[in-house]
């Protein structure tokens, strides 16, 4: 039987007619070195729509891919529906790409356009020659003083907009490719991962839920994690979907900017990777704020910066996990009421974990390269797979030997995790990064939390160093807070009691700063390969 | 181009999989004569895998509808998964329809089983032998002492869950149907309405969201609104969905008794309509309560309540508005920024309103009978229209002359409303409530709110009465507090500065209770005909 309901898509464009229609007056702020400037979703929309005239001015194929390489600002968010609503393909560009990186992905994915943030187009302009798709530089002036080249490719954002005429938006499939997204490039070459309008209005809709980031009419939403990689945590779909404002701090990203515009614009919500709360927690701590939730993820938080923000900003950190391949959201830590009256402890060590699944998505665990699922015990690790409407089934004309789906269709996250017995995840490690030491494995990430808890420790990355007779043993590269000292007798005494013994670093190095990815991770395969011919102790 | 996202279907089992595997350890209770039973979502997964069992032993056909007759309860709600998990249709019988319209209902939808509450029992039993299809009765002992038949159709549900093997949910077919739901019948028979498992999930995503109900794994819900009319408002779904434990009422409908389970079960969101908010509103204020959010709809929700709700329960009432024809929460009330600082005035004229659709449905008026759209400026009425995936496209086996669809795509409401600049809704009336006097309109909601707000007043209907002069005339039929007087004359100078002189209704009858239909609405079919050969006064 049949159900008799309407067949109605599931696309990107109602995202957008709902804040035209019910959210004009509500503001969006855009950070610039000149201060602040405001608009509204009503004048936001009528931009986008425009926009979606000059994409057929600028004569991009009816699913042409429109490369953006910007920050997060009120722009940005015009290209993140004029491009879909069209039926186009947004492809954003991770402006901290390094150069062969940037060149390999805007021809992979074929960009006919690029629309280039003033401020960064010294970084992109060097190479176009090097992406012969493109036919056409679009620049948004973002407060920046770089000079424009004069050349025929080259267009000003404004002028274009106010040229064009607006168009009516109506993608009928939900299963077209909606944006293109390439992973971080952490462990090899990005891989690029193409959504779905679909995939993005269910992803939209799961972390508007309140297990997710919870974001309702209420809110003021402020995504630091940048709309240039792993479509803003959904933040930027999520936002106007909900009627929430948003805050973009454009290319003001220094702590003490990103900090004043959480108080000074009263946002609710807000969302980055662990480092950029790091460096956040002196410029907030103390000072009076809205904020209701702070999102982290894309690396493990460490504990000791969850118990920070508690004591000092007045709230924990709330961790998500996820992937580019998942959109990225794919699970949360909002804890359950079972820890109500939990102690201290308990909290902050369910507050490291990486959460259950959110609704739609479905996690397991695995022995490596079967599909048998192992206990949810906490003990056991294994590979992490998820599968919903939400995950990747391929990459983007992949590479061989880049399978991203088992055979009974799971998606292999390259994750290693646990699962307790209700299914929440602990990232034990990247399979890449785990350390096989005479057969046994040695989490990394448990290694860097225990030597992070030091009182004199900034940051501390550990790597797999080869070793003659265990094969592999773990080096710890320690970066000290500045005016702090500690001996590498003391760091290893420190993490003596909180590790098995077999664990403990063979060495401590100290360095001046972990090598970080353009998304600002912690970069091992730098440092794997910096201490590639480490002397082994044992 | 295509998305690579997975193709994984949007059905009821991942709902019934994350509780399942996430939330085991969270209670379900269930009131009943005897006082409450507990359980949790462990053990109702659990027997609702055998529940899907107990379909195949009694041969209930692969996509065969089954009939449910009972009260809110963790049975209840072990139907509502095991149903459609095993690709059954689930159809749900008003425990409170007339008997005509039970038979009526249960042939239209040849149900082949219906599972009954004990306590409900006498109410279907004798009409069994009028509905052909149904070869089993199932019986839900729910503390009720009616005497069970002795009779080979009729089984004991307990006995056949125990008997029962676990079986394996996996539906894969998005649109198929998942249930069955008939309309409330107050303007004419009930009109079957079959969701789709897609829309159901759908439904569940944006009930859940902050701007819909705002479920989260934090929450207590209590659906008061029966599961079985209008699919409980989605909260049967969506509680699981965001591991909200649940608070079933069973039998136990009295105001007392559910005041009671409000407070005693820490309850912190609940839904119903407002006649049982009127009927509540005595025995929860001053009470010490943990509620978050008072859903209410159905019918228009009476300012003078949610302002009582507010003053002596502390939180007012959040309206939605909706049919079973969209599965049913099409809009909300939550209100926006701009209202943080308006007068009580503004705030009560606000919440009065139905709110703005929810992420996923688009609304418009339109003049009767045409496609043409009306300006959004909160003067000018029509037709209600929605659009979205979880609104019906057609009735099930309609009867002639029931056309849902306009040509281009709309499902007509049969509401007439105007909307503001914002697209918030106001239902002015039911086209069939409608008093057409000397070719205008009169709208019976404003005229009962503006006789609801004498202090006299429990409940006011105003229905027309032929007048030859104008065509149709307004009749206020009202109902005193018990102990409290009004005169006609009083009732009038009360409403006069409140309405257009015109409006002013021709007479006032005092009548002991206004009739209700099987859910509480104000059966205005009924006043009409006894009011049909009213003496014209102008
Ligand atoms: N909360 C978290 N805790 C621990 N690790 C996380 C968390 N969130 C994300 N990650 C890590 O980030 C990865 C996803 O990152 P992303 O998609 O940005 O690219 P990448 O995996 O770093 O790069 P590449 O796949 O190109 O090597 C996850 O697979 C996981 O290893
Ligand atoms: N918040 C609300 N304010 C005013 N009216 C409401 C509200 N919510 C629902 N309604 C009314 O209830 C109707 C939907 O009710 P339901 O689907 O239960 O059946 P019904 O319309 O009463 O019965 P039938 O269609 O069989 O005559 C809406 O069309 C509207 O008239
Ligand atoms: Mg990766
Ligand atoms: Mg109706």
């Amino acid at each position: 039987m049949r159900g008799l309901m309407q067949d109605v898509p599931l696309t990107i464009d109602t995202i957008f007619r709902h804040a035209e229609a019910h959210h004009g007056d509500v503001p969006i702020v855009t950070n610039s070195p000149t201060g602040p400037t405001r608009t509204t979703y009503a004048e936001w929309a009528r931009r986008t729509r425009r926009l979606g005239g000059v994409l057929d001015t600028l004569g991009v194929s009816a699913d042409g891919r429109v490369g953006t390489f910007a920050w997060n600002s009120a722009r940005h968010l015009e290209l993140y529906f004029a491009v879909p609503c069209t039926g186009r393909v947004l492809h954003t560009l991770n402006v901290r790409l390094f150069p062969e990186q940037l060149t390999y992905i805007a021809n992979h994915a074929e960009d006919e356009v690029v629309f280039v943030d003033r401020t960064v187009l010294p970084l992109l302009w060097p190479l176009i020659d090097t992406m012969p798709t493109v036919r056409h530089v679009v620049v948004m002036d973002d407060g920046g003083d770089a000079e424009v080249p004069d050349d025929p490719r080259v267009h000003d954002y404004e002028e274009l907009v106010a040229a064009a005429e607006p168009v009516e938006f109506d993608v009928r499939d939900e299963r077209s490719a909606a944006a293109m997204c390439y992973t971080s490039g952490t462990t090899g070459n990005p891989k690029g991962v193409v959504y779905s309008h679909r995939s993005t209005v269910l992803h939209t809709m799961a972390v508007v839920a309140p297990n997710g980031f919870g974001i309702g009419i209420d809110d003021v939403a402020m995504p630091v994690v940048p709309m240039f990689h792993a479509n803003a945590w959904g933040i930027a779909q999520a936002a106007p979907a909900a009627g929430a404002a948003m805050v973009f701090p454009g290319p003001m990203m220094q702590p003490q900017a990103l900090a004043d515009l959480i108080v000074t614009e009263s946002v609710t919500f807000t969302a980055g990777v662990p480092t950029i709360w790091q460096g956040m927690l002196p410029h907030l701590a103390g000072r009076p704020h809205r904020l209701r939730k702070i999102g982290c993820g894309g690396s493990a938080v460490p504990p000791a910066l969850s118990r920070a923000y508690e004591e000092q900003v007045g709230l924990p950190i709330y961790q998500a996990w996820g992937m580019t391949e998942t959109h990225p959201v794919a699970s949360g830590g909002t804890l359950a009421r079972r820890y109500d009256d939990a102690d201290a402890e308990t909290i902050t060590a369910q507050r490291a974990r990486q959460g259950i699944p959110l609704f739609g998505v479905e996690a397991r665990i695995v022995e490596a390269g079967t599909t048998d699922p192992l206990p949810w015990d906490d003990v056991a690790t294994g590979e992490l797979q998820v599968r919903g409407p939400w995950c990747a089934q391929e990459y983007y004309e992949a590479d061989a030997g880049t399978e991203l789906t088992t055979p009974d269709g799971w998606m292999k996250t390259g994750d290693v995790a646990a699962m307790d017995a209700f299914g929440s995840i602990r990232i034990a490690d990247r399979t890449k990064d785990l350390i096989k030491s005479g057969g046994e494995w040695i989490s990394s990430v448990d290694l860097e939390n225990a030597i992070m808890s030091h009182p004199a420790v900034a940051e501390a990355a550990v790597v797999a160093v080869p070793s003659p007779k265990w094969g592999e043993r773990p080096l710890a590269c320690v970066v000290l807070k500045a005016g702090e000292t500690a001996t590498e007798q003391e760091i290893l005494d420190h993490v003596r009691p909180q590790v098995a013994s077999w664990w403990l670093p063979d060495a401590v190095e100290f360095i001046d700063e972990v090598p970080k990815t353009s998304v600002g991770k912690f970069s091992k395969k730098d440092l794997r390969a910096r201490f590639a011919e480490f002397p082994a102790t044992s």
